[in-house]
């Protein structure tokens, strides 16, 4: 029956410390989302599948986890099928559930089926684990949480104006200082299609522009030849390669560019208003800074686009992202409502905080004094001390057993346990406690008032 | 594309009010567990199939939600096994992974894998979702939270002291007082049937017992005698039908009634343990019980055996349970650990705090404070004051359109928010804000610091 145990590849156990440290970053991300005014909501692990299939693209379907139906499941299933081997028509004969892929898709179900009990505009956020079958690699897991905040039933600007603060607020809040929260918009980019002529070429020319630093302009400019970009579309957008000065200075140069594109007009308009408010109400501890490069879910933002990069020095990917999505319940029959929203990287997140030693105020559930157990009477007397303790919120236990004092005290330092006390017969006889300070290693003789406002 | 949306039967969204109040009963549990020294650990919520099957039962298997395995799964499986249409061994070969079906189990693994990295005994709680495939019915789903408390690694009868005083005080910080806690103990069992010498009776026997107060000795005698149990059996054990009186008054006739049996004798020291010491340390509002007839999960503890009832005249079946299991491990190959730990059934104690009203302290997470939106001159000057509010941590946002007032009050009334800031032309002028109380209807002109003072 003994099983060497194991979990699947891409899961991952949680340690005591590891649980710690994840709830202070939830929590901060919590209180900061209240704060702004989002409101929870829970929506159920698996969905009907038809509920998520087709909403992600085809590599997307791919990458959903299917539930097996219950039960004598293939009974019904047409003998002919099963022989063809078409596991994905099979999958829909076998299966209806499939678990959550993101938080966007069931949050726009939930907005259509609870539509008449919702307040618009309608601020929630989420933070609920989703999976999804991808390769596990570092940092890439089957099993992560996606932490959201979106609103929906509202175009209003002041919003993308929010979704800054609120970046900066979380960040500040964890002391990440020194992060960058890029600000594009999807009509920047229809603009420079317009511009170029090449609708299909926007993404080549994208990515090319972003290696500009790495590669220079002649680089940029070969790549883009070489993407089927013309000469004569890249001489227009000449200005692109000397982008630079401050927020203001790229805006204005963008005003000039894109004078001809009515929509990239629009959208220059669009930053103005987050950037100019930016400046007057200011931020803690992020930088904003527009990036005309940024493109992420180019098909699915359609203004508005944001990604927070770690501080300088440390080599990470994105560790936040989002963006304006219009008709983002159309997919389930609700039409015209808006949405805006962003997204937390929990995972990275902690690992950015891991390598600037940003946890070390991080409360570990851990308890911070220990009883040593004598045997009855004694431990008895310890327990009306505890019963104390722990009405006054001090986290504190009795070991369990009358074992060797140096097994005990082993325990002690194995957990951190920074406070021990030792009970034995002349203790009881005069009612008092021997605390130790395991860090100093200094002991003292106590009452229980005494005890109680050391520890506490 | 339009669907009509929908969530698997047995599936729950949960709403903002929803959420605040299970998060209340969430974090309520989590504060107790972490004062009597619990630390939280976290498992995937998919296992290998292997580690969960056959470990609950054939039933169990059958209730198992299993993962299609990903890509073309049905490639390498034999069409012949296909052509049978064997869902069970179909599954074996087309599912690799399964949900979680309960957080004893996947603790277990834990503890086996990472016995290395733990110090014992282990003390750790856990409060995660589950999956079962059951019959979705009133108060039975199929996604529920358990959340669980275990130490593993030592046979101390403190602990079982522990968890009694663990679940008073978690239904006393609910303030759900007058529960019961039931305790029992599987050697008491063990001593019955030995007693009745009748071990595959034993269920009958505590099910007809456990009817005593309604069908009366005679009715009782007559279902026994129906079940098989002999007449000579029913005279033995006479005593547990006129048993009553205080927890000691019970142990006494017990310890009597048991004295042949080495194991029950046990059994009544055992509890006798626990109850004195809960004398001795006193309860804050529960009642600690000893009932014979409490058997649940027979097959699975070997010690002490707890079950919480809700106070009376709240129909609701337990609210909580648990026992002491030895070899815990011993399925993963660690042989000898011990287990005790108790849980506490979260969607019942939901309904019971519902129904008696006491959710009534519960923070909603909506806002305090809204800002009316008159254009964008103003919302710039709210947005200022918005910076300090929230800064301070007030829960407040504005109004993201310049929408007609009455809309704009509308949503404030619709999501209750106690406060709206009015802020026109004037106001701007005068460096000040209209104060709307919502609930007295009141309006006053302030200055940014009083409103900070009375909204705080």
């Amino acid at each position: 029956m003994a099983q060497k145990p194991s979990i699947p590849k891409g899961t991952r156990d949680f340690s005591p410390t590891e649980v710690a440290k994840r709830n202070y970053i939830f929590s901060t991300i919590k209180e900061v989302f209240e704060v702004y005014g989002f409101q929870p909501i829970e929506t159920p692990s698996f969905e009907n599948s038809s509920t998520l299939m087709g909403k992600y693209g085809e590599e997307g379907d791919r990458l959903i986890f299917k539930i097996l139906n219950s039960g004598d499941y293939l009974k019904k299933v047409d003998e002919n099928l099963l022989v063809s081997k078409d596991s994905l028509k099979v999958t829909s004969k076998i299966s209806e559930k499939a678990l959550r892929y993101d938080l966007t898709v069931p949050f726009a179900r939930y907005v259509v089926q609870h539509q008449n009990d919702i307040v618009f505009p309608f601020k929630r956020y989420q933070m609920q684990p989703v999976w999804r079958a991808d390769r596990p690699q570092k940092g890439r897991f089957r099993e992560f949480y996606q932490c959201d905040a979106d609103v929906v039933g509202s175009r209003s600007l002041w919003q993308e104006v929010e979704f800054v603060q609120l970046y900066d607020a979380v960040f500040s809040k964890l002391k990440l200082t020194g992060t960058t929260i890029k600000l594009n918009n999807r009509k920047i980019l229809a603009g420079i299609a317009e511009i170029i002529g090449a609708k299909d070429k926007l993404i080549d020319f994208t990515v090319a522009l972003d290696k500009l630093d790495k590669i220079g302009a002649e680089g940029v400019t070969k790549e883009m030849l070489a993407k089927g970009i013309s000469e004569e579309a890249i001489q227009k957008v000449q200005p692109l390669f000397q982008f630079n000065g401050n927020n203001q200075d790229k805006l204005n140069q963008l005003q000039d560019l894109l004078a001809a594109s009515e929509e990239g007009t629009q959208g220059v308009k669009d930053l103005r208003f987050v950037v100019d408010n930016i400046e007057i109400l200011g931020l803690q501890s992020a930088t904003l800074e527009l990036d005309v490069t940024l493109a992420r879910g180019l098909n699915y933002y359609t203004g508005a686009i944001y990604e927070v990069s770690a501080p300088k020095g440390v080599k990470m990917g994105s560790i936040g992202g989002g963006g304006r999505y219009d008709d983002l319940t159309g997919i389930f029959g609700l039409k015209d409502v808006s949405g805006v929203g962003i997204s937390f990287g929990l995972d990275r997140i902690y690992l950015v905080l891991e390598e600037l030693n940003l946890f070390n105020e991080v409360a570990l559930p851990k308890p911070k004094v220990l009883f040593i157990n004598f045997g009855e009477e004694e431990a008895t007397y310890c327990m009306k001390a505890l019963v104390k303790l722990r009405n006054n919120a001090i986290k504190s236990e009795l070991y369990p057993e009358n074992a060797k004092m140096k097994k005990q005290m082993n325990y002690a330092n194995r957990r951190e346990i920074p406070y021990v006390v030792i009970v034995g017969e002349n203790e009881v006889k005069n009612d008092n406690y021997t605390l130790k300070n395991m860090q100093t290693g200094k002991q003292q003789l106590c009452s229980l008032k005494e005890l109680l406002e050391i520890v506490t």
